[in-house]
């Protein structure tokens, strides 16, 4: 899919390709990118094993290298692309960024934000699902089944 | 308050002593510890303006410190002191290391992640509330009038 046909679509890609980094690295297979004027400014995956650091989902490794990128604290302008439903840290995190939009693929009905609330996320921002939600679900069915 | 009498206080006062440091470096002034065994493993505080990122907040960089420092994911044996109620981020954050308690001192009315929810906790996260909130209340209350 073209950027020009379906931005939301090829910017997922973009984030399933770390994604699929991610399992190749043994590590849950979630993926995040964000894109600011239509470029991408951070790509990230889920490292918690790699850096023995629970906290290290692909949403906070992303944010942190957008705002060091852009040298900008809000991302207000920026759009948030990550291959599964964000969990409660990492919708407080963008609560904080203030990220302008959420484009979000596979639902997570156990952990997701949802489950909890939404009032982490800042009231301006934008939420999307769904966007090759099969695609992303199929990479951590995938995962947990060869862990079983 | 020496560590035997009240080791809640005595390690409480190690937060305000990082949440002074951060008034001092004109960051919102939120100091947290973690401890393990009876040792003080990590130290912080919030960081967002010099880091110049939102998801900067003490107990975040407490966490990473504390499992950089003993090789560990998980938190289950060791106890967060922070001085004012951990935000939803970083609540999320605390569920995901499975830590073992969390003791804070001023209760956060507006962006505590109480006023969200407890479900991102981890269910066998002891929470005890109310150390010396009087005096890491005062800190941020003073921070803000200043900030006017």
């Amino acid at each position: 899919m073209g950027i020009l046909e379906n931005p939301d679509e090829y910017f997922m890609e973009a984030a399933l390709r770390e994604a699929r980094a991610a399992a190749e690295e043994d590590e849950v297979p979630i993926g995040a990118v964000i894109v600011a004027g239509g470029n991408i400014v951070a790509r990230a995956h889920n490292q918690t094993e790699r850096l023995n650091d629970a906290t290290a989902h692909a949403e906070m490794l992303a944010f942190t290298a957008a705002s060091e990128y852009l040298g900008a604290k809000y991302l207000g302008d920026c759009t948030l692309y990550v291959t599964v439903e964000p969990c409660p840290m990492c919708a407080g995190a963008a609560g904080w960024t203030q990220v302008g939009r959420i484009v979000y693929g596979a639902k997570d009905p156990k952990r997701g934000y949802s489950t909890v609330g939404t009032g982490m996320l800042h009231p301006r921002t934008e939420v999307v699902q769904g966007v090759l939600a099969d695609e992303c679900e199929w990479l951590m069915k995938e995962f947990f089944k060869k862990k079983r």
